[in-house]
């Protein structure tokens, strides 16, 4: 199983930055992304927080779009602890990680987690295969993103110790850049066709069109087909 | 299962008693027991580092000797990264936990931790039943106190959860009804539009465009969405 990709959308305190990076080396992980960090890059207050973990922070790409830092994933699970009003399956850690690890096949995985104070927006959210919510005290939830970091990388790497179950066969699963070329072209298709004729419904809209495909865990060949229908749908007689 | 009691041999800083509040209160554990404090008891770092946790120091209890502190357990459990010339067995976390839930009735379980600085020393190891490893990349094993309590606590927590496997879905499923008659109108269109031009190929092509909604499990609601894109899409301006 390839290890996952931890991506901070929008991180705020280096020092957190810091300890994830060292939350990670614990568990094996080494690749990290920052999404327009809140304090810049390189931060020194991250480097110092993370102590042995220097390496995972001194390696650490950053993105100014959330886009660009999943294109290459396959797959793409949001870490929240916040229930939304979205069509996505729920999964726990250790769920996601033996999702992954039935798979066949190499799958590159990202996992996403907001910022400290707010966590994810929706948006991000609906870029997701499905959400990650550590189950924690229902009176009492109050982790720490290091402390959220740790215990999803942790089961990750406690998935590659256990034995598989099933194996799905999915064929070649659709790169995120892909599928998010796939629904530019479909929303513009849309706003082209007066779809979206409520003005202040489409950005709630768009998530919901884009729940449905995620759910799919869409293949290469079925993202051309999916493209295809859209070009065959719009074309015009006239 | 009733719930493990964490107890902490001679822990150092108050700020990390704070943080172990923390890491337990999140897994729903609440008994903690501190054996010879260095800074003394109470401890207002301690209070400060537990933010929402701190009912878990106020009713901490204090103890001189370690040998008071787990009397009344049935099973005791000692943290530790180190390996020692003792003949112990040595479990993950996730087995630990497994093994208690095991045993029929109603077993009090202490779990062991050592100073920050040095860890357990023998003695302390040698009370145990068994040891509980934290399962770590071998390159980078620098978990905190709080931290290694929180990966116990976590997976005594998971093993009271069935199946971590579970999945939620929000909606009503649409009916299988609905889904055919979405897939009537879209064939139709796409009929229509000369989609479908290699005639042979069209009947592999229909079940591979099936297949990809029906691994969404969609709802009555996602249905009538992509019902009203086929028929915005397939609108003829002439």
């Amino acid at each position: 199983m390839i290890p996952p990709i931890v991506i901070l959308d929008s991180p705020q305190l280096g020092e957190n930055i810091g300890f994830t990076a060292r939350a990670m080396l614990n568990c094996g992980l080494k690749e990290l992304r920052l999404v327009s960090p809140r304090d810049g890059w390189p931060n020194p207050a991250a480097l110092a927080a993370a102590a042995g973990a220097g390496g995972v922070i001194e390696c650490a790409k950053v993105f100014d779009c959330r886009y660009d830092a999943i294109s290459d994933c396959h797959r793409v699970y949001a870490a929240t602890a916040r229930r939304r009003e979205q069509i996505k399956r729920i999964l726990s850690p250790r769920a996601a990680a033996a999702e992954v690890k039935a798979i066949r096949g190499d799958v590159q995985t990202g996992i996403l987690f907001g910022p400290e104070r707010s966590g994810l927006d929706n948006d991000a959210v609906a870029l997701a295969d499905a959400v990650i919510e550590v189950p924690m005290n229902s009176e009492f939830n109050s982790l720490s993103l290091p402390q959220a970091v740790l215990l999803i990388a942790y089961d990750w790497q406690m998935a590659d110790e256990a034995a598989g179950a099933e194996i799905r066969s999915f064929g070649d699963l659709a790169s995120k850049k892909k599928l998010l070329h796939f629904f530019t072209r479909l929303e513009a298709a849309l706003d082209d066709s007066g779809f979206f004729h409520v003005n202040e419904k489409r950005p709630s809209m768009v998530r919901n069109i884009r729940n449905i495909f995620q759910r799919s865990s869409l293949t290469e060949q079925e993202v051309s087909t999916l493209q295809g229908i859209i070009t065959s749908l719009s074309r015009r007689d006239s």
